[in-house]
């Protein structure tokens, strides 16, 4: 025990508490059939909670943690210490880790291995202790300088290749560890300026390597989802992976549409243009939607401040979309957010995770009644009830032609009209759930 | 002769001219082995030219053209007389309409199409005296009301109906007048509010419409190109074309990415948070670059405001990727641009027009000398130059594994170090051309 | 009776009603010690509700009203009774109204004044039936022509004074309809192009018409407010009255800091880059908040949608902070809110607008439970309390000196140490009210 | 000399030059009467030319400089040293410099003024020695960890004292250097969430702050100007020195508007929603235009890129408004501009300030001409004529009153008309200077 957030009581579900408690996430209570701990699966981000130290770009650390740096074994093994009391605090069932949070980078790509399969021996002691288990592991491939211009598409082979191993590595150790799914998020496979950048040959390269991940995978029998991690920009002036749409177009143009599903984060969806529901929806009609990461941005900042979620009527709209696609199978709900540098305390970090899963709580339990009690869904399917007569599924079959369609147009006189899209009505219909 | 432009008197080029001239575009001018006026095929747009009345949406028309409203035949004509004046003044090779700004819509699909087959008439006739060629046509699926929801989206099957109609219609029309390409913009084919939406069925409505049109334009033997203009919202909250990526992805999944290419707008890929050059690169890339829509939106205003280029920086910039595409084949540039609504006079269209002539002349040529002096050609190959070696080649060949990489990697002790990317002095370069 | 709406029937109090009815908003309800009905002061804005046609800038009139296009004296007096009907059905207290919207403009100043007058009697009878009050009048200086480059920024004197003549019938008519407000929107005081805009100017003007309106004001006995409406650009590229700080500063210049409050909407906040609950406390310390238009806008769109609200976590916020400001004197809430274009049915304009007073009444009762609670203010209290200390008092004291603090600073050995800012522990303490 | 640079030659103006010169900007050359050199008033900063290491949000230091991390006297000595050749080479007549970047922090307010002063001994003599002047100093007052929460508006008052300081210490070092100007920037004087924010109270103390800086440059006799520099946010979600509208509020509502001017980047303009052009005029009119930094942002970006300027048409507008305000008095062109982070080499840095000091010397000659040649003033003046006759000037004049002017409308029938705003001409216009 790292006695940092002192006696370590796992926070109870008590929705008249005073003081700390979760208001609304009773795990056990059950939502459509599930129980909660179920459908949320929620993760806390080893990397924000444990290895950021509250810094941006205009000053240093504010976090006064007794493992920073954290640069040596020793400072990496007493910060693996407080994570798994603050799992055990807030009782959440999963968490994440990439691997450069969890120990410091050796001097050689055998030394990281090593140290990294070190704390791994640590981390599966924990969870046999019964801690909570892995949603995903990933590869940090965007902070050490050899990353600067890219991983997978570098211009220097040598750094594809770099990067090459380090993902073997912690596709290794999330194997080992039962992680249920791995996630490629490009922070780097971008440019800075298109003026020093082959777009085309970057694509290939990185669409390459995601093909080496696959058949990787699949050859060493890890069972979990490769899920790439969409956000259009920031570090780089333009990422690869924009969106939903994007990386779509992206898995299809390199056969890999069936074998990688994304992870999806409200902050990034935003900084694309779009709300989070929308991404959610088009990744389920699409057929890869695999896990969320549930922290918002600031609607009035133009990067990504990866706050904690806190509006309900959000995150019901969120949870809305997943129940519709049929709830998670190996993905779930990771907080990849980060304590604003100002909130110092232990106590901090604690609060905001528990407030965040209360409101995902609340969302999920909103969605869940908006979803059974079918409102919705039958105003819409009432929209498009049209489309059920046989002559407009004609103009769907095999068979139908422009012209076909036009002279039945021009024969029947169509004079379509208009119908209400109602969306006040709509909106007011959701609120009377959140 | 409408009268409306004063005498006719086609603009000649002339660097050092006081009054009204093309001070850079000189058509016959031979550019990397081509005239610029088969460079840059310029087009000018029918609808913001000669339709549009100057309202947005806090006022009304501004512009006192003794064609408005244009709801009669004979105003339309009238409008026809003066638009051909003013593509004689310009000496625009191409021009590109509506059905809708051509000709009032009649009370039914027959007598709309007759209505646009005898304005096409007139076109005809006067394109034979020598007037521009039709660079495309396109269908108007959005003013009217019919359309609030969609086209070919549209929860109505009617509506899909409807447009296919109209669509067939104006193919038609196009094809007859020898256009080059026809463009579909879905301004409407998107949603106002996912709450009402079926996202995953108006998605494949929208391919079966586009399917429908590939195959009807194979039927009549139209050898123009289909093209696709995306834009991410306005007027709708989502538009499914949202950008290049998202089209290209959409195109992969109806298995129309051999079929469809892209017609490109600078105010388009800036509404989607791309710059113009990225737009232009990636389709290319993609194999999808197909035409230019040279106008461009105000970095400060969050809606399309259809200016006319004026930035000399920037249209090298798009032209040195149009150029690196090997020019356009059926494309061209056409000036999707709106005069400001204060601009009252003819003299404000001839002038808005011949300054986007020689902003975009003065881009291309710089553009060209950029790429004959092949200096950032030279230092992009050099930054990639490492993937011409064996092992690197080896990487990307049939064969290579993720953990054969992984151990090359170990084994021969790789450290890459950083190179510098330039930018600042890759950026002075371009300086020296613009 | 119009019978647009069907039988008028005030909707009713009913939190658990099937169908249309208010859910939380009862007028009567005593909150902090005043009926809501005082505090909400809700208002119908007549232009969007009974004006606005449902285009935009690429479609036409969507919606089907009986009394469009009200250019007649005929239409404009029928579209009066529906406005009425609807004002009783909703129950509002208020409505606002633009001289533009209430009837047609005349081929004279004289004879739109007259017009306004008879329009006005129509008002006043029912308005003396236990109608609704005017919670403010204006004039539309943007729609017509004559104001493209501005009103009383128009280069041109003579729209200046045209505007002076319009400005002055209507705070007339406002007067004798015992307005509570005056409100100035100055959509096209501001300009498309610097290249073409004397700021100084421009701004010179504005001032000294503002001037003009507040002695014209006094003199008349109107003892209701003048308004400014903030909005940083749309129309314009750019607008004179940015935000709530620009507007501040403009009236310390031209000594008007005294006479003018702000009418502030939560859709211009937001295209400025603000929350709404700052530009209210920012207008509350500066002592110029007078009303708002609660209606918010698409945070993905980069225009103003005008939408009706329904966001409750976002008008707590909005009240909390009028609230603290001792609630609306004058001012009151206004609906500047469109239908989406799409909302084609009676019932969808009841039905916002029901929406809309339900949240706000939710987000009011959660503000003053919070408020009373005290907890918020108490850690905010508490956060400031070191300046209650004499030392820090004496540093904000007349007589202090920045070399007597830094003296007393290095003597004292000051090392201050970072306290907190507890951000997300407030944020859930937020979230247990709304 | 620190060999960082190889040997010193100062980069000489050669407009043919092959290699590293200066194409454009020739000291001497004299536009409009004046040097360029004196026009221009080139500056180079400190901070981000020796002090920023290349990290990112998502990455480390990139820099490999012999001095960094420059936490050592010695270091801070090797890179005084490096600064001043870089100095010499680039022939800059100025710099300016943060106390945070040109000495380690000490263990208390007595060392860190302790170093600052021995850093500023080497300053002496190399400036002594024909060494660039200084044109402003500053304080860093928001790096350390202490100022997390603000300077000057902290919440604890010994931060407030702490700060002034710190300030006093700057003002002093400035003062002894001969410093032209004494910049404030106020990056953290802002908040995170109004949650806990006293609005009212920190606007007070910043207010008082800043008088209590003009009372002690009075009293020691600096003849600099205090300038404050502009910023929306970032890193703060909400800065109070906004824009340069909302500064000049608060100037005016603290008695500090004759007192204090701005020092205008362009970067912040853009992330405040306004175009370069438009803060510097509004300066200018509001007679509050001290100096620039000009280093622009991505319009892409939605954080502050500080690059170095490159758009030749965007320097030029600058430069034009700043030509109307009669030029720089203390003020001038600081680069407060990083390398991107890829830009390893030391000739990066060279070069990136001699394509700077190009693009703003072709700005500047651009603008002289276009003012020279008057035409775009011609067609201002020309636009505003009318304001010049009697009875329009009378509406400006003491006496007159809003029922005055509205009965003159009336009488005289009048009826303005719309004139054409010519925007586009008037780009094509500037167009051909640039
Ligand atoms: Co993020
Ligand atoms: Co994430
Ligand atoms: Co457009
Ligand atoms: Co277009
Ligand atoms: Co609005
Ligand atoms: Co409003
Ligand atoms: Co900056
Ligand atoms: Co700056």
């Amino acid at each position: 025990m790292s006695g940092y957030f002192g006696p370590v009581q796992p926070l109870a579900y008590d929705p008249d508490a005073e003081g700390p408690a979760l208001r609304h996430y009773d795990r056990d209570e059950v939502v459509m059939g599930k129980r909660m701990e179920d459908h949320l699966r929620f993760a806390v981000a080893y990397w924000h909670s444990f290895g950021w130290e509250g810094g941006d770009p205009f000053g240093g650390r504010t976090f006064d943690r007794p493992w920073f740096p954290a640069d040596t074994m020793e400072l990496a093994e007493a910060r693996a210490e407080a994570a798994f009391d603050f799992f055990r605090i807030l009782g959440a069932p999963f968490f994440c880790f990439h691997d450069h949070d969890v120990r410091p980078e050796g001097g050689s790509l055998t030394e990281s291995r090593d140290r990294l399969n070190r704390i791994a021996d640590i981390f599966e002691a924990k969870m046999a202790e019964g801690g909570p288990r892995l949603l995903w592991g990933t590869a940090n491939l965007f902070s050490n300088r050899r990353y600067m211009a890219g991983a997978a598409t570098n211009p220097d082979p040598d750094v594809f290749a770099y990067a090459a191993a380090t993902v073997r590595d912690c596709i290794d150790v999330t194997h080992r560890l039962g992680g249920q799914n791995y996630v490629l998020w490009g922070g780097r496979e971008g440019y800075e300026t298109l003026l020093n950048t082959d777009l085309g040959q970057e694509l290939d390269h990185m669409g390459r390597f995601l093909s080496l991940v696959v058949d990787y995978k699949h050859k060493i029998g890890f069972k979990g989802t490769i899920l790439i991690e969409p956000k259009p920009q920031e570090p780089t002036k333009h990422q690869y992976d924009y969106d939903v749409a994007t990386v779509y177009g992206f898995l299809r143009r390199y056969g890999l549409e069936n074998e990688v599903k994304l992870n999806i984060e409200q902050g990034h969806a935003i900084l694309a243009g779009h709300s989070f529901e929308h991404e959610l929806a088009l990744a389920r009609e699409l057929g890869i939607l695999g896990s969320i990461d549930m922290n918002r941005n600031d609607y009035q900042s133009g990067w990504d401040t990866d706050q904690f979620p806190n509006n309900v009527p959000e995150t019901a709209l969120a949870y809305y979309e997943i129940l519709k696609a049929g709830g998670f199978t190996t993905g779930g709900t990771n907080f990849d957010s980060k304590l604003r540098r100002q909130s110092l305390e232990p106590e901090d970090l604690v609060m905001a995770h528990a407030g965040a899963m209360d409101v995902c709580a609340r969302g999920l339990k909103a969605a869940a009644k908006m979803l059974e009690d079918d409102r919705l869904e039958a105003a819409r399917r009432d929209r498009y009830a049209g489309w059920n007569h046989p002559e407009a599924q004609a103009m769907l079959a095999e068979g139908a032609t422009l012209e076909g369609i036009a002279d039945r147009a021009v024969a029947d006189g169509l004079d379509p009209q208009p119908v209400s899209g109602r969306q006040e009505i709509l909106e007011n219909l959701v609120n009377r759930y959140v």
